[in-house]
């Protein structure tokens, strides 16, 4: 087990790039946000789809971390994501992530992806980590 | 239908963020590549999945962008990726797309990721792309 | 919008191998149920994976059809399913599904599927159906 | 390893109710083809969503055997479907499994489906399965 203050030093030391901020840690869930750059965007005026891809990603990995403790070596095996909805400029992306399965070798979540304060999620994905078997 | 040349042109005006080079167009695929550098790597020294879930949609986008035209509204609606080995963290990423359908309203292509001249994919990935109606 | 007995009336008629039985019918949700027979076990007496697949795909489209009528031609496009858990050879197969968007052109749906009453899932599915533009 | 009469003596002891014949096996490939009947039909007179799955499950299944012998209890645990065009009512359905991946616990692969001989894939899958540790 990880606490939110333990997750954030973690991603401060050991991934600097990481540009999230964690919102809140439940049992086997976790809601993550992010701030949306002019760099974040598309043609279109919306957020690209990597940018949620990797938001996905990162709630993933932070309420995976939260369960099993601070272990980096925790991998994606696989991710699918369907894009539903375009997020808005402007506003925050946040995803909440919740755990379906958390077993020894590996754990599988789905994440809704939000944009801001609108009802409707615009992204929704599924992932698998594979959890090393030495573990913290 | 767009060239290597025009492609090139076209990322360079509409996506400046986007950052890897067109290596080559073929019949209903194309390969990108693009150069790894500090910020895309995570702990173990690799190529984080984030970057290859990008370099993935890219080379969909190519693709897909070299049959049809610069048709920048062409949006990802599904993505979904495996990680198969590590990549080294050293070596360029390199995406080869291959179509498996060319509609009217959707097309679907497949991505095999490869990290620098290593035989085998890191990753490989299947993604959808919604194209508008008025289209180039 | 169709009710579940209108559902149940065209699944009769239309789909005679259809083999499950709608449970209920809720707010862009529903719930089948498929009693399990010899035919679908594999060897080490669990259910097959495309037993489950089938339900996760007959959830989605009993759901899509609740909220936009009988619109048999409606097809499935996409599918992507996690085996979490082994189910019960002698238990009912229970699939959920809850629509994640409905539009005019496409639904997306996910589908948790359990094993009799056992309370964690044993597989979830997301899914894509694409609706024909003449619809009921 | 297995043959192509080691797996098809496997299939019609263990699996009696696998309704396909092997037309090949290659290196980490295979080819198995399947009969259509009125049971596998849908409204709009095409095979259904299910049967396309079934098949393309079963030709990872055949594939891995064929590479790391008889080992029945090997699971899939991931499948991601897309479906591409119609097949037809009156042609048999035939799968073709490439490996991209065949570690020591999992193993990932390729299946392009085609109705009978036409040229363009109705469907395209990727599966994982998981490989039990103590393997023939």
């Amino acid at each position: 087990m990880a606490t939110k203050a333990e997750l954030e030093h973690f991603f401060q030391t050991d991934f600097p790039q990481a540009d999230f901020t964690i919102e809140s840690i439940g049992e086997k869930s976790a809601t993550i946000r992010k701030k949306i750059a002019p760099g974040h965007l598309r043609p279109g005026g919306t957020v690209s789809g990597p940018v949620l891809m990797e938001l996905a990603d990162a709630a993933l990995y932070v309420t995976i971390l939260s369960e099993i403790g601070l272990v980096a070596m925790a991998v994606t095996t696989n991710l699918n994501i369907n894009f539903l909805r375009k997020p808005s400029a402007d506003k925050d992306i946040i995803a909440k992530c919740t755990l379906i399965k958390l077993g020894k070798s590996l754990a599988i979540g789905e994440v809704s992806i939000y944009s801001g304060d609108l009802p409707e999620p615009v992204a929704h994905a599924v992932g698998t980590y594979s959890i090393p078997p030495a573990r913290a």
